[in-house]
């Protein structure tokens, strides 16, 4: 009677804070996609402001992070480990080959939709569960380094990039 | 009992959201301060991009919104309402007068130390209270649009402005 009781209680809430947290993520990538639509590859093209990343190479290095999600919150294992030298490891104009544009729009699209997924099947327990890049010892101490937390982190990030993004709009 | 073991169960879980949901804020505050701190005022006068928000706009802008947190919040009336016209509801270069960038500077420490101590001082049920720009009968069907969610919303303004911002440092 008890356990049930419990589950009762505290399911509700972990569920609100869940709905919040990917609500808050949901926003960001509808935001980027619109944005990502909304531009020309001429426009992608082009520098965010003078000196400072292309689109291209946002657009990859968002593809990039959003894949190694996967294997992080422990889904499956990345779609395109490729990107990773490219986009993650290596600064704009690095001179590596990189997919055209078209394919990279495809990435973000394939590849939130499977997070989407995935995302949509996590159990509200397993949000609180450890993510693959913290020891079991320090997530013992450190109950906040849980999956959940990861994709606090990422919002934000999709957040910072989209602010400069957003420079290759021309201004109305 | 079956009271005191709800709470017992309950309460870790909230607060261990709040903490998650706060460390983010506090991360985002703390970047931008970092970066405020170490552009000269003649840096911060540029703009972010051409023909974009200067940096002076967007740290009266982010003083306006976090100054708006605190009536949101419940906590206080806003210190500076004077802010909202030239900063919320004005574009950049719009005429109007506007505080020096070392007053802007004072603002922006005082008005986060300032929400700092109420976020501190807010009791964990506290933060899934309905904020202030929702009705009660909305509230009772969506339950997620609480104060903590205002927290979730605004970090990512933070980084999204953060991100426009960190273009007015020289590249390495």
């Amino acid at each position: 009677m008890n356990d049930v009781a419990l589950t009762t209680e505290t399911q509700p809430v972990k569920e609100l804070f869940i709905k919040m947290t990917v609500d808050a993520w949901n926003t960001q990538v509808t935001r980027l996609t619109k944005l990502f639509d909304a531009l020309s590859d001429e426009q992608l093209a082009t520098q965010t402001a003078p000196d400072r990343n292309t689109g291209i190479y946002l657009l990859g290095h968002l593809v990039a992070v959003t894949d190694g999600m996967l294997p992080l919150l422990g889904y499956a294992e990345k779609i395109h480990p490729e990107l990773e030298k490219p986009f993650l490891t290596s600064p704009d104009r690095s001179g590596l080959e990189i997919p055209t544009v078209q394919e990279l729009r495809k990435y973000w699209t394939a590849i939130n939709a499977k997070l989407s997924e995935h995302i949509a099947a996590t159990a509200p327990d397993e949000w609180f569960t450890k993510h693959n890049s913290v020891s079991a010892e320090d997530f013992a101490k450190e109950p906040h380094r849980n999956k959940l937390n990861i994709l606090i982190n990422r919002t934000n990030h999709n957040s910072y990039h989209l602010g400069q993004l957003i420079y290759l709009k021309p201004k109305q």
